[in-house]
């Protein structure tokens, strides 16, 4: 059975920016931590809503209409098929779930920030 | 469209130990903050994992083989079908995700501890 998952030990393994791995499922979603700095892409997902909940640092949505803030402690759910681009000024760190096969890119083109699914 | 939600002040809502709220929805799951002070009740849920976050304070998922040791920023998802009992020594704050229509006892026959879905 798995043990339980340190969401700060996970993200000092990565590096990169907008690279999220996957620490863990709830049935068919996976739970992926990611570092987030600078602008990521303008996407939606036709077929989901989108979880990122913010464990530290500070994080901005960007939807078409507004922009929505998020701290520590802070969660917001894009839903599905509506457009967004996160951007990070600062880094954050991320918890999101999404389900499994979920591209993180979502319906913009296959590009640099493209992801395959991989572990942490 | 739903705003963001900040987790504690959502908790700050809540009285009762072992009385989930909904705080919003991914898709068919619902989100919920809990605060969980001593025990709760042995269960399991058939047709489903179970996510536990904690957000502050320190949350044991005793299981029949072991103890699950959880503080802030750790999360330990219940495999469906096994058995396990929350025990929380001091309050800690968690965030829970389960498909909408699951019950907080699982299979435990309905008691005091029972819940009906509800929002904060």
């Amino acid at each position: 059975m798995d043990d339980k998952i340190n969401l700060a030990d996970k993200l000092a393994q990565l590096d990169d920016a907008y690279d999220p791995r996957i620490v863990g499922y709830l049935n068919d979603y996976k739970l992926e931590v990611v570092k987030t700095r600078g602008e990521f892409v303008w996407h939606k997902h036709d077929d989901t809503d989108d979880f990122f909940l913010v464990l530290s640092g500070h994080l901005t949505i960007q939807l078409r209409d507004r922009d929505v803030e998020l701290g520590p402690g802070e969660l917001f759910v894009v839903p599905k098929g509506v457009e967004h681009c996160p951007r990070a000024d600062l880094e954050a760190h991320v918890l999101l779930i999404e389900p499994k096969g979920t591209v993180n890119t979502g319906d913009a083109p296959p590009g640099e920030l493209t992801r395959e699914e991989r572990g942490v």
